[in-house]
């Protein structure tokens, strides 16, 4: 399934995307499901079974996005998680060695914008940046997961954009607060569901105004999505509705000669084969 | 006034302290105020007047204290954040200077528990660790802010113990993964709001066992409470509820000689002088 938060006529609800048209789950499961993050730990099956059967109850043009999980629970994400990455990384970031285990910081949920939506740069940042991920949303609750039992735990997948605010990120050496701006986590179009995905061709995409700017296939990562996973629930439960960004490839534009920055009016998008585009737009922070 | 957070008969509340007594306040407000989060953001002033009159409605003793804002949004903390724990820290850590912007990180909101709940030490973390602080929660969303307007966004003030898993801390140059162990994050046991705390005169203290570990007065924050706030809000909306853990002194156990490590059956006490004493035992994980 292709799943979806979004409000229609100012109500939010959730559903599952067929083609064009979509399949109000709120609607019908609501009462026992009040959200997407509810539904993803504990109603896919009955999810299934109504998709298989329902008709389209509106159309995808006519309901406005949300963020996939509009209330995730933690919002892992993984830096320096990418060999190309690191390559590129390395010697501008003196660093002597690649991570030896996932280099880990949050996202606070009230970071996120859903696709559609616009990207803002803070009002002091000179270099605004694009990030483009592949986020795994938890389905189920786990501790001391094991490597070969992890993806069990993976409801399914989704594009992230973890854009970043570079001089907040440099400004101490923790990038927490550079990647905590206002309205800097893209995150969507779409949950596609894990039974719906091929990890072994997946590739992650990123454009700027059309031209692509990162990609990179899986075997890039330094840590796969089944060792953070497991990594993680070595000291935190992990719970549905928690979120794993699992990191970025070569190709940002802080690190590019000349040096690419986000501009009010550009287009990021972030594609992941056989899961979705994730497409916002930029913005200055309006004044307060 | 000092506000709570609590479970009675199972069913959860808020309420006013008053000696050794709680007026309940979610039973007279709860249908406008869900919980304290929504207390702080808008009716303060409601409480007041409540509180000023209201007779006694139970026993301090038998309500379940919870974490003081169960369901807080942003937890904003700040590392390395005083003089004292700098100058301890700096050649162990290899820091050439002191902090010229806050170093900030995130802790997941899911990692707190209340006061007289145990802190878990994570099952592989050989050096499970305290830190007594001083946690601000915001009351008043804002962008933007001076810092000589920073307080005023302040609803109140309460302990927090950061207890840090120090091997997990350390395992690559972040520290968040060692900052977000489950059950690590001691907040309450009440928020005193700031009309009633003079930080003239503001002290902590944090004992492991009865033995004082560390002591702070306020002039040994790099930066100040309102220096944070402004700061975290030119890149982010503070909104009520959001908490900024503002640093511990000097004392902590991993910097210790002999090391000084938690254990099971250890108890942690930080008291905030004219806020109140937040008291953690120490367990281990249970097995999974």
């Amino acid at each position: 399934m292709k799943l979806i938060s979004y409000t229609f006529n100012n109500t939010p609800s959730f559903g599952a995307q067929k083609g064009d048209g979509v399949i109000d789950l709120g609607r019908r499961l609501g009462d026992r499901y009040p959200d997407l993050k509810s539904l993803v730990a504990a109603g896919l099956q009955e999810a299934e079974e109504i998709v298989a059967t329902a008709d389209i109850d509106l159309a995808l043009d006519d309901v406005q996005l949300l963020p996939v999980i509009p209330n995730p629970g933690t919002i892992w994400c993984a830096g320096m998680n990418t060999h190309s990455h690191y390559e590129e990384a390395k010697d501008h970031m003196h660093l002597k060695e690649k991570p030896q285990k996932p280099v880990l910081f949050l996202r606070s949920p009230a970071t996120l914008v859903a696709s559609g939506e616009d990207l803002e740069k803070p009002q002091l940042e000179p270099v605004f940046d694009y990030e483009g991920e592949i986020a795994l949303v938890i389905g189920k609750r786990g501790r001391n997961i094991k490597v070969e039992d992890a993806l069990d735990y993976v409801a399914g997948y989704t594009p992230f954009n973890d854009a970043s605010a570079r001089m907040y990120q440099i400004s101490s050496n923790q990038i927490t607060a550079g990647k905590n701006a206002h309205r800097s986590g893209g995150f969507g179009p779409a949950l596609v569901t894990s039974d719906e995905v091929d990890l072994d061709t997946m590739t992650l995409e990123c454009r700027l105004n059309g031209e692509v700017m990162q990609t990179m296939p899986l075997d890039d990562l330094i840590f796969s999505f089944a060792e953070l996973v497991s990594y993680i629930s070595e000291f935190a439960w992990l719970e549905p509705g928690d979120v794993i960004v699992t990191g970025a490839a070569e190709g940002v534009g802080a690190l590019r000669d000349p040096m690419v920055i986000l501009k009010a009016g550009d287009t990021v998008e972030v594609e992941v084969s056989g899961v979705g585009t994730l497409v916002n737009g930029v913005a200055d922070q309006p004044a307060v």
